[in-house]
């Protein structure tokens, strides 16, 4: 069926329904950044590939909204489909929820599934149509009907992952658990997303390419434990191992049945984690405290195995990446190479390594202009071979048993012009401060992030993403609560947080910049009563000299690339061959 | 009636009618920043003269809050009174709710005067002891009956201030704001703060020692505009002057059944800035419209006659200040000179400028370890001498009749040590990476902060107040809204509004240092797209070189230094006798 077909299949569904309009997040019920193919409900209605897409079906119009990333790829994807392109994340945007107040009439009725919406954005959402006379309602199922070949929700094995790589055993991260339901006054919580929940019955899975998560929610009172999975998930010996820790398995599917049975007195949940339908189970008979996750939290502070398993994977990425360099230096020019090949080139390298366990997001490389485009994703149609002079973007990284890295770095290829040289030292400049950043206990991420862009700033340059997300340890390359980004956000970087620190410089249609190593954030000690926290930079790779104007580094700056430089060659020397050592050292030399 | 009586009187006022107990906030139905005498109930009650103080008297316990600028002085003032101090904002204070959740029961009733809390505050405190089954009431007069001499309302005379100096008419202003109004789709506003009402209607009065603000009300709505004042405020002539704008004058004491009978559909409030008896007006019959203050948005964007006032200001101040720090140098060791008689000295050197109106706050002169304790007002009790070594700190300002100045200055006594010269240097850095600032369009001052702090945690040192607070064109020195601080403030920083810069460092026992200079923000320009602003420094005034190391400065730095005494120099020169002027001259030579 075409996609055209597909819209107007479900324009009659929703008349024949009473419906004026539905909305689709393109989501899954654990509102996850990863959406498994059953869930990829925006793709097969509209065609556009793009990682973000909301889209609203009414009697008689199509729309999807997407950001600048995508405004290209979305024109051509959906040419002929009759689906209008709605330009997101403009200052000039119409939201989906103004373009359906101005679009329907009072007494109108737009739905959506409630599986795939948080309960704090369904219950803005209902107040702000509610105050238009307008109604949201959930409505599970509307595709299912039109949708013929609808992918299976997959199921992917649920294994264990020992406490010697994670750190703390079930036990005792439940123990932790119960003790603070109890001092936010709750008997219990849900668990529903997949890292949180991963992360607290110390299991993996393989649901995604780029994250070892599995399908599943989590239920924990003061007594009780359960993991809801499907069947064929979870083998017979996990079960008997998840028992011996008081933890017991529940289908999947029976989780809402499950819960109604076992309704909780008051249970702690994040609205903003949680779908819609899910948080409906308990608005009525339990009380909901609600607050931000306090697992995501727990999860964000590494214990020292966790911190030791980083800073060992990052040195094994660390010995890949400066294999990669050194086989790129080497071979350009003499074979080949596009986007698409570097980057399997790259994947080769990490795969070298023990523990490597696959990519932790799609590679993005970007040569030239490709590289000013941020979330670039080189495709066939896209793909280009580097060769002469300009600037090459890598940002990749790599799960490895004992833990996950990210890491951009930009390099020259060919000759490098003075702005080029000048537009990368501010970038660095920026990196470097945030590195060194001193800053008393307590302090957000929004009041740092200044320290890398202040370079930029003075130069009457910007970069429009956030300078900085927390890392999972063998879970999402991208998790919170904390960030260091300029938009607020009231949660403080703690002591054994991991974060990246990533400032970049974008210059459309000519190239793009970025730097990023990871963060650990730990103390830094007392004075006069205060506790200082500060950052060690995790990630061991040369930046590249050729890009670097020395004189625009104050003597802060250049003393922090040399010992940088320092450390990487003392850290990976003994772990490379001879030829990559020698080459490896004269990247490392003081400026 | 001694301190102990008058406490004791009130407690049983409270068990006659019935309530459990009653929070005194000491502040008045404007929430004003400095109080009339009126309004000064609990150094009535208490005998304490702090500029922040908060009570609960319940039927047996008094008990006093203040922060830990006064709590020696609290200490002292207290004694024998039966008061129990809290020390407040302090890591693990109790808060006045807390403290009466813990001690109240179930059924209790805390009653408050309505005049003199924030709408806001009394809707949180009410909903907090409703969830502890306690009740909150409005309850005015409880003191009246006990306080015999309690002194009359001071209806100080209202004078025009001419659109020459504040740069627009009456009629533009209310134009304005009716436009603001209809876009927030509000039919009327009721003006609350005092310096939002003398803003508003080109007025000023003589209420306070340090502010030119009359007590009044006003109304706007898109026909009338309403100036609440009591009688003998105000002049036939000016009574006519504001008819001829269309400006209505009712007595202050109708205000309420005044608005009573004239109920707008809808009203725009700031329930942070109205008193909680003024918010019940409307609640029941208007659409009451929520938000941050219109006017004082408008207040905080100077316009270009505004701004040139305030440059003409500070050009005066300047020349004050320098010959005050010239007389200083000159005086010392010959004439006696204390914390006082320097404060009084300087006021004189003001008071020889041409439209100077007087202190813009009470002048904050400390010597040696009296600089440490940040609000620190010398009285005839902690007064001393200036003499031997130390760090001598003065915080002043001028009203002038066409605008406002705030400065500090940190003055080397005799000999100083490198920990000294270090500390000041440190703080010197961080004014100087404020005043340096580049900044898109939007950008909050919270996000700034870090730039005058980033020296200082460097060394693990911090300041505990914030580093700009807006400054008023004739007005309040202190205004909002936006401000740069750690804390949120999400008023972004905007073209023509002028703050203050001023880190600090405060070493209990030993010395305080902390630099000021007033900022103009404006605009930097555009590039690629993006708006920039920028910071102009006002304050004219040289910064004492002798407490500069200059080895920890970089080459920005001591280019910014430079080039500001230099301005100093050039702008004030023409305005010195010969003598201070070769003094100028050598206190503003490049370092």
């Amino acid at each position: 069926m075409s996609v055209l077909n597909n819209v107007n299949s479900l324009k009659s569904a929703i008349k024949k329904a009473n419906i004026n309009a539905v909305i689709l997040l393109g989501t899954d019920p654990h509102l996850s950044e990863y959406i498994p193919d059953h869930w990829q409900v925006i793709k097969w209605l509209s065609g556009f590939t793009g990682s973000y897409a909301k889209m609203v079906v009414s009697q008689d119009k199509a729309l999807l909204w997407t950001d600048s990333r995508y405004f290209i790829q979305a024109e051509d994807q959906l040419k002929n489909s009759g689906i209008i392109l709605m330009r997101d994340r403009q200052i000039d945007s119409i939201s989906i929820e103004n373009w359906l107040i101005n679009e329907l009439n009072s007494g109108d009725v737009v739905a959506l599934d409630g599986l795939t919406i948080s309960a704090l954005e369904y219950s803005q959402l209902k107040t702000n149509f509610a105050a238009n006379g307008m109604s949201l309602i959930e409505k599970e199922g509307l595709v299912d009907s039109i949708w013929s070949n609808r992918p299976l929700v997959q199921n992917s094995k649920i294994y264990s992952y020992p406490a010697s790589f994670s750190g703390q055993n079930r036990i005792e991260k439940l123990k932790t658990i119960r003790q603070l339901l109890t001092s936010r006054g709750a008997e219990a919580t849900l668990i529903s997303a997949l890292d949180e929940l991963a992360w607290t019955f110390n299991l993996r899975g393989e649901m995604h390419n780029f994250s070892p998560l599995f399908a599943g929610y989590g239920y924990v009172d003061q007594k009780k434990a359960i993991l809801f999975a499907s069947e064929g998930q979870i083998s017979e010996s996990l079960i008997h191992e998840l028992a011996t820790d008081g933890i017991e398995v529940v289908a999947y599917e029976e989780l809402i049945a499950y819960l109604s049975g076992h309704i909780p007195k008051s249970i702690y949940l994040d609205s903003s984690r949680i779908n819609s339908k899910l948080m409906n189970v308990f608005l009525d008979d339990s009380a909901v405290i609600e607050g931000g996750s306090l697992i995501a939290k727990l999860k964000s502070i590494k214990n020292k195995i966790e911190i030791s398993g980083m800073k060992a994977a990052h040195r094994r990425d660390g010995v890949a990446m400066v294999n990669f360099l050194y086989w790129l230096d080497r071979s350009l020019g003499k074979e080949k190479m596009t986007e698409i090949s570097i980057a399997e080139s790259l994947n080769k390298f990490r795969s070298q390594q023990i523990r490597y366990k696959g990519e932790s997001f799609s590679s993005i490389v970007g040569f030239g202009p490709h590289g000013a485009i941020v979330h670039y994703n080189a495709t066939q149609d896209t793909d280009v071979e580097i060769c002469k002079n300009g600037i090459l973007l890598i940002d990749s990284g790599g799960h490895y048993w004992d833990g996950t890295t990210d890491i951009t770095r930009t390099i020259a290829i060919g000759k490098v012009t003075a702005k080029q040289k000048k537009d990368f030292t501010l970038v660095l400049k920026g990196m470097i401060n945030l590195a060194n950043a001193l800053f008393p206990f307590g302090s957000k991420g929004h009041s740092l992030d200044i320290l890398a862009r202040n370079s930029l700033w003075q130069n009457k340059l910007n970069y429009g993403h956030g300078t900085g997300h927390g890392v999972g340890h063998y879970l999402s390359v991208h998790e919170g609560p904390m960030s260091i980004r300029t938009e607020i956000n009231n949660e403080p970087l703690c002591v054994g947080q991991i974060l990246s620190n990533e400032p970049g410089l974008y210059r459309e249609g000519e190239y793009g910049i970025r730097i990023e190593n990871i963060l650990l954030c730990k103390s830094a000690g007392e004075n006069l009563g205060i506790s200082f926290n500060s950052f060690e930079t995790l990630t061991l790779c040369p930046i590249d000299r050729r890009l670097i104007n020395k004189s625009l580094l104050n003597s802060v700056e250049l003393k922090w690339i040399n010992l940088y430089h320092k450390k990487v060659y003392q850290t990976l020397n003994s772990h490379l061959n001879p030829s990559v050592s020698r080459w490896l050292k004269s990247q490392c030399n003081p400026l």
